[in-house]
């Protein structure tokens, strides 16, 4: 009997689990959004994930529901749930990566090291966290955003207003997220896996750059990381898994401020842009990874396979002009490059692919990558 | 524009393709001969590629045609030529990898060290080979032999009279190919990708081990081999492949004698077992490789990403019992291990899979690698 996953969502993340699925032997199905999605060659069905009727038919005959992104409602996880079907990440856990606000507030409970941070609902809460915190914040919707949307670094509470006004339009109500403005030396990521049954696994930490608000770059492992700096970021990610209930792969954003401490920024409970080095430099991939955690199979290891590895994202240039002619030459003028593509129209800024090589001299590595991933003109 | 390539074969090996294509992002289809093979993913069409019309239909709108095995006839691949329908490796060359004695004749115009050998029509000519060669000989069916399948080491004439007496009933009568039994220390494989336009790139040179003349195990590169048996091995590799006008991956199997010659022994023009092991121990496995090479893309690095790589095939147990328990122990016991499945149903030697195990110490290696795939009991 093959094992079955349905993946609720078709984007390159799902794309990213049908390589794993195949060499693992398990049967990998896709609901994807649309035709032609980065996944659609797994793609079983097509429709709209926000319909509980659509993900219950989808959810038929798998042995297990995970997701491609966190933005499935509430109410049709729950329904997934009530009818039997198992789910990983569940609902409970996919509360804290939907919404920023419920995130910070169990983070504390659970005594994770963050950011000071506030719920505003008005102006004038926003402005007092900001006078409160050296005359700006940063100040964030709790739902919907990623890759830098829904987020503002301001210095007055008017800057939000407009936030405010929908959230009063929205019927939920509800209040802003008031962060202050770390001043961070860099910033890291520390993805774990979890398994139902309890098994976790953690990755070495990695460091991200971030450029616009977008993952540009990983360095796996994060240079410059001692001992302790990666025991606190690799306990900070298992103490999230648990503490929140987390099944499959987590990526836990980090902080490295100034005064040596790390806060956590982000949550993301599926496999993420800053585990995308592990395709060619783990002995176990985040999507095979993924795979065998939510499917409660014993996890592989997530040591490294040499000692460098770089990950560079591929962001689509300009939409005239396919990507073939830049593969080739990147192909060809970087044959240790491993190019990783999306299937997806390039359109300016637009992450299209991704290109990760591994090898022994940091300088050597990371130059390899930057050169081929820059022959995309992204 | 997206690349696409069409794959005459649905077994393990078109599956293997199906990862790499996706990552590099070319479209891959395969022709099928049933429904539920290994390849069944990527499968757009199930048909027999005996007939030419059902593979000039497949082959509409694909850039490449390349195969999983080779034993789609001449005919069927001329006409694909015919139709101006680019086939790599084309029918010239797969020529040689179909017919034992026409491959013998052309490595020896090519001047290749290979074992003695003859034509042989009848008894009387085999016994007579037999005689010069000290009372045994190995004797092959030029065609359609495999795994062993069409090979006997015989030490009389008659033990092949059987296959003389349907050599006069097939329509095109023709020989027998004898081979003198070769006294050899240990088997190699050398594995060559070249793009019709003409790069070409050597693999290190692997060690197999047969059972019952089935691939058993790869170790990479072979243990104990100096610069002047990587270097020959790769001179005999890179000049079958350019003297024979092999596209795509080659593999040349090699026999290592007691007296340090190295003899070609058989050919394959396609991905081979002997190249499992690159999925998880080279810069590029032996599937992207192929891909790249049909489409004329550039050529990847062949570089191993660790000192060692072992893979052993993991054959079918009783059909009684799914493999899912053993891949649940394999993973658990073996963290290290890299399981592949080629979703099929297990029968007794069948390969259904293969383990590798890549690292720094290759006891350690290959005791990972053995000691995950013998869970199986294959």
């Amino acid at each position: 009997m093959v094992l079955r996953v349905g993946v609720v969502g078709g984007g390159q993340l799902a794309r990213m689990m049908i390589a794993p699925a195949t060499e693992i032997g398990v049967e990998i199905r896709v609901l994807a959004e649309d035709e032609g999605m980065s996944a659609a060659l797994a793609a079983t069905a097509v429709g709209d994930y926000h319909d509980a009727e659509t993900v219950l038919a989808f959810a038929r005959d798998v042995d297990v529901i995970t997701f491609d992104h966190e933005h499935v409602p509430q109410d049709v996880l729950r329904a997934l749930v009530g009818a039997g079907i198992a789910v990983h990440p569940g609902p409970d856990a996919l509360l804290f990566a939907q919404d920023k606000l419920q995130m910070r507030a169990r983070l504390q409970e659970l005594g994770m090291p963050q950011p000071e941070w506030a719920a505003v609902s008005d102006v004038t809460e926003l402005q007092d966290f900001i006078d409160a915190h050296g005359g700006r914040a940063v100040v964030k919707t709790p739902r919907g955003g990623y890759d830098g949307k829904g987020v503002r670094v301001v210095s007055s509470g008017v800057e939000a207003e407009d936030w405010f006004s929908s959230l009063a339009e929205d019927a939920r109500g509800g209040a802003l997220l008031a962060e202050e403005l770390v001043d961070f030396s860099r910033e890291l990521a520390q993805q774990v896996a979890r398994r139902p049954s309890g098994e976790v696994r953690a990755y070495p930490v990695v460091e991200t750059v971030q450029r616009d608000g977008v993952c540009a770059e990983v360095i796996a492992p994060a240079p410059h990381t001692g001992d302790r700096l990666q025991t606190v970021a690799a306990q900070i990610g298992v103490g999230i898994a648990e503490g929140l209930g987390v099944t499959g792969m987590l990526a836990v954003e980090l902080f490295e401020t100034t005064d040596e401490r790390v806060l956590v920024n982000e949550l993301a409970m599926r496999p993420h842009n800053s585990g995308h080095w592990s395709q060619d430099g783990a002995v176990t991939s985040q999507f095979e990874q993924h795979l065998r955690a939510v499917l409660d199979l014993p996890l592989g290891d997530a040591e490294p396979t040499a000692p460098w590895s770089v990950m560079i994202n591929i962001l689509g240039g300009p939409a005239e002009g396919g990507l073939d002619e830049r593969f080739a030459n990147a192909m060809a003028q970087h044959p240790s490059a491993k190019i990783h593509t999306y299937g997806k129209a390039p359109r300016p800024g637009r992450k299209v692919g991704h290109v990760n090589v591994v090898g022994e001299d940091l300088d050597e590595v990371a130059y390899q990558a930057r050169a081929a991933a820059g022959l995309f003109g992204g």
